[in-house]
């Protein structure tokens, strides 16, 4: 396992850095195989999306040369990066001219039970709700203290994922992945412009359905539709797609859809 | 300036830290006066508070010993204090055992123009709005994107801080301050259990004004309402109170309470 910041090797970073003072940054999780991130133009997309938001000058094409370096020498196994505004003045005001910092730290792949794929899991109703803040809705940004709450209100393997909704209860997302269903042959995901992640296996899988004139929905799901749904999954560009069997009593079927893009995803995870 | 990382001087942190990774920590920003500083009970009291209320088992008599050792050494100035969750597993779930960092960083006190104290300031009205997060609210966490962003919408000298709202248009606080209106002689300061930060000035202050008999309310603070106040000021643990001037339009006189309790601040604050 190894780390680079800003194109170096090196395991640590300046305090003074606004990333970990105020997470003033932005992160990919990216799953490597043989040497190459499968999902480099949908991370680079979300990222360069992010930035813009944020208003980070990351250069891009340098991004992109480090982090296929960086895959080349992991071969296989996750590649996190962090890119943060870099060092800034003191107080919150971003600095004139910001030398964002990028941070790559390469882990294996995590050890999932084969069950996660096969026979679905059973998600956490998890009881953080997600606060809406439309100017950082589907960004992937250092921000994530209601992911530490919410992955922190189960232990031990019977739940592989947390449920977590809106503070109006609508059904958003998992904790570390997104979340579709299917009814009545449309595949319906939630609309993330209030809260939540707008994962690249999520952004991925939307393109395949569309091309493959799946009839997809983004929109909102309210908590009575989705236990009613026909199938239930969730995806991210680590482990593809599980499918859901249950929460809280409710329970659905691994459905053909969903073993239809459990293939897809597997193709575009190069597995 | 000097920095210590859990208790030696450092100038640098593991990138595997929490605090950079997800933000999973608290922070307090610390006047120092003649060694010493004059709030250190109100900041442990919200540091312990932070603590309970993210998991983080920090060690609170040892935070004290050392806030104390870091502010004797620096004398005059400002201490930060970052405390995360430490160094973690892959992945949201807190670590069954954490062990909590402790960052301290010293920095002089921040030049502001006399005038601020004065004659008052104009405060930029942001359009970032305070998302709504119960489990989160009144915290000094380390998840400040919505600050930065605010912090961002203005430059130049003309506005000293800028007012934040919530997602309702409510009036929460400044963005690096906390905010108080009086009307009627009654002293009114938002209620933060939904977004915002309790700052240890602004409960200083209550306590102050409770004991001298001044009548308080911690309460909803409509922007209708906001405007109609008698007075209007601003207060944190390094600057004081600044009166406040004006916003968008609306005019504010200095008002007697605000000199009244700008003398206790200083006070507090041994200047």
């Amino acid at each position: 396992m190894h780390s680079w910041v800003d194109g170096h090797p090196a395991e640590s970073l300046s305090i003074k850095d606004r990333g970990l003072a105020y997470g003033d940054g932005l992160f990919e999780t990216i799953a490597v195989r043989a040497g190459r991130p499968p999902l480099l133009e949908y991370h680079l997309a979300r990222l360069t999306e992010g930035c813009r938001r944020l208003g980070i000058p990351l250069d891009l094409p340098l991004m992109r040369t480090e982090l296929l370096a960086f895959s080349a020498g992991l071969g296989e196994g996750v590649a996190k990066l962090m890119v943060t505004r870099g060092e800034g003045l003191r107080g919150y005001a971003p600095p004139p001219v910001a030398l964002p910092r990028r941070i790559l730290q390469s882990s294996a792949f995590p050890a999932y039970p084969e069950g996660n794929w096969e026979q679905g899991v059973q998600l956490f109703p998890c009881a953080t709700r997600l606060a809406e803040q439309p100017l950082l809705g589907g960004l992937k940004h250092l921000n994530r203290l209601e992911q530490v709450l919410a992955r922190a209100e189960w232990q031990g393997g019977d739940f592989a994922e947390g449920l977590m909704r809106d503070q109006s209860g609508r059904v958003i997302e998992g904790v570390f992945s997104n979340l579709f269903m299917v009814r009545g042959g449309v595949l319906v995901t939630a609309e993330l412009s209030r809260c939540g992640v707008a994962g690249v296996m999520r952004a991925a899988l939307l393109d395949c359905a569309r091309a493959q004139r799946i009839a997809v929905e983004v929109r909102d799901i309210p908590f009575e539709e989705f236990v009613q749904a026909d199938e239930v999954f969730l995806c991210n560009s680590v482990f593809g797609i599980w499918p859901v069997r249950s929460v809280t009593g409710h329970h659905w079927p691994v459905g053909p859809l969903t073993r239809k893009l459990q293939a897809i995803a597997r193709d575009l995870l190069d597995i």
